[in-house]
């Protein structure tokens, strides 16, 4: 086992009818930003139960966060929040607004110019302001951890600071069950991702993380299908909910090797043609398995033994039908997993390779041996 | 799956060589109360490092906390902080120093009479001192919890509160290769049976939480007598030392049942015959799921097929397996598991149940059922 640091004071709050205790963790004497993306939190009434349980509270709102949330939006945020001294932050909603949110609790505090926060992440950061969440898509993990995905210029970029994490999220599974069918497939694979990008690595003896991460990847598979055909499931969404959660909060990843080729891969996917970032990550995976499977083997065959069962013969054959597997998997969700699905053509690569290099994502993987070669064999092996 | 609230802050610092950080989480003007038990980090030269480490910070040091810690000496430290004005505190053992200096942290500030907090529990206190831990033994998991069970008159008092979480906790699990095979066995069975304590149930549906209960326990089987034989095998003891931390951090008890018969009728033995800690649990446990089958019939299965992969054989027989699996794989670590093993002989059942009784003890487990009628069969089922 690697040598680590594990630490997540983020507060859950977990289960049904469980918004009316925002008032237990806002301070009585908050102003209060809400902020929100598309609108569907006042469609279904969201927002409104979420304002009653704030009381008497000052509440300003700040909707419109989008998919992939960009800089010049969050920035408008930033500004509501100086101007009118606010001094709590409440995201409702999933991971983009979540991300944006963090990214405005930590902008707002700065004194200096913010998108130097893209450029040199968030490590120059002295404070941030507190921020709470009240999730009502489980795919991300960011209501239980210090990371924020933020869109900038061409690019997507990754921030982190103990000084983000949420102090509370409220995860209550039923205000995730208006969602369309397609975003709850995004949001299982991106939980699935999440798990194998800190699991199908190279085995360095932590037993409880693999298992952890396998226990998660079983639970998807089971539920998966079955919260989207059936989404007032109570337990099966519930159990959805608690993965996603589970599968990006440092717990899988601490005390072992880590991936994250797909999530950086896909991430120029989506930049370049707006693809669903779950979707990017259906598409990448089986590929970067099968151009990978050297690297990965001693995992990959205890992934196709463990969270498949297949225990019958060679270990070519079995890693090949784990692969299959998860493929099998994504689809059976309704995500197409092939490029040419989604209109990408393969005089398109050296696109992405370009935007890869210029990204400075030349060496990536565990094992930092992924070059921008293997990244064109893997879209070769993704069309 | 049941509503829960999760929350954990402690920074876990896991790995080899992590002592020389002690530095980065006690404040530098800190005046710190070191407090240990029976001298061995002493003789093993582990407190001579702490102290190192800690450099010019005012040391004060308390020795002496024995294995389940009683309120008399408890108390002596509590004046050695008030007269110091000691403001940091730092436990250097196993649980018994980590909860005996939990409770040193509520009581020091606490203006009331000391004894009132073991009689109704710490909910009334405000505040508690910072402390941090530096774990020589895995077992307890009160490394990364809100917990400490303290010694009193004639019983055991669990105590809990948010306020006596460790700040930080260093595992390294090298500080535990000098440990007596017994201890570390005891320990070994101690997180055994706090993980099972909140599986063997009846079930609700928390995926994750079974099946990170099953990992827990398949890892304990496999390292177990493999760290007890080979105590200097990094690997085995690091992921006995994780799993004992993560069997009682509240991660796999949030939204399931828990039962906690076995603790409770242990901690009778304990306080009554000095037997220790883990093995009342080895002794009880066997005895408890003999008596319980019917009120635990399916997760006694689960248990049977998940963790001993026993798939053969009708219902009854695969609970009856999965039992005498567990019994042996106790008896492997060198712990005998009846009663009379220790010359606890039947006519002192009487006294145990009165004890229980006098304790409050009447309806336990995770059903309230779980009578002293019940009480008795399950201990002459142990003799």
């Amino acid at each position: 086992m690697l040598n680590f640091d594990f630490y997540n004071p983020t507060h859950i709050v977990f289960g049904k009818d469980r918004l009316g205790e925002l008032d237990r963790f806002v301070p009585a004497n908050a102003k209060v930003l809400v902020s929100y993306g598309g609108g569907s939190v006042k469609k279904y009434g969201v927002l409104d139960k979420v304002k009653a349980s704030l009381g008497e509270r000052e509440i300003y709102e700040f909707g419109g966060i989008e998919p992939n949330p960009k800089y010049k939006t969050l920035i408008k945020a930033v500004e509501v929040v100086r101007k009118n001294q606010i001094n709590f932050l409440l995201a409702v909603g999933g991971g983009s607004v979540m991300d944006g949110t963090k990214f405005i609790a930590a902008a707002a505090p700065y004194e200096g110019e913010a998108s130097n926060l893209i450029k040199s992440g968030l490590t120059q950061i002295k404070t941030a302001l507190p921020l709470g969440t009240v999730v009502t898509l489980p795919a991300t993990g960011s209501e239980m951890n210090n990371g924020c995905v933020i869109s900038y210029e061409d690019g997507k970029f990754p921030l982190f600071s103990e000084l983000i994490f949420p102090r509370f999220s409220i995860l209550d599974p039923t205000l995730t069950y208006t969602l369309p069918q397609d975003q709850v497939a995004n949001g299982i694979i991106d939980a699935f991702i999440h798990t194998v990008e800190q699991y199908v690595t190279f085995p360095v003896e932590g037993r409880f993380q693999d298992r952890t991460a396998e226990g998660i990847l079983q639970t998807l598979i089971e539920v998966g299908k079955k919260t989207i055909d059936n989404p007032n499931d109570y337990d099966a969404r519930a159990n959805l909910v608690w993965c996603a959660t589970m599968a990006l909060n440092g717990l899988i990843g601490a005390g072992v090797p880590q991936d994250w080729s797909t999530h950086i891969i896909g991430h120029e996917l989506t930049a370049m043609f707006g693809i669903d970032h779950g979707k990017t990550l259906a598409i990448l995976q089986p590929s970067i398995w099968n151009v990978r499977k050297k690297q990965k083997h001693a995992k990959l065959l205890q992934y196709a033994e463990r969270v498949w069962n297949i225990t019958d013969g060679d270990e070519v054959s079995r890693i090949d039908l784990g692969i299959s597997k998860t493929r099998g998997f994504f689809e059976s969700l309704g995500i197409k997993t092939h490029l040419a699905d989604y209109n990408v053509t393969a005089d398109m690569i050296d696109d992405i390779i370009k935007a890869l290099e210029k990204h400075g994502k030349r060496a990536l993987s565990e094992t930092r041996d992924l070059t921008l070669a293997v990244c064109r064999q893997i879209l070769e092996g993704a069309m």
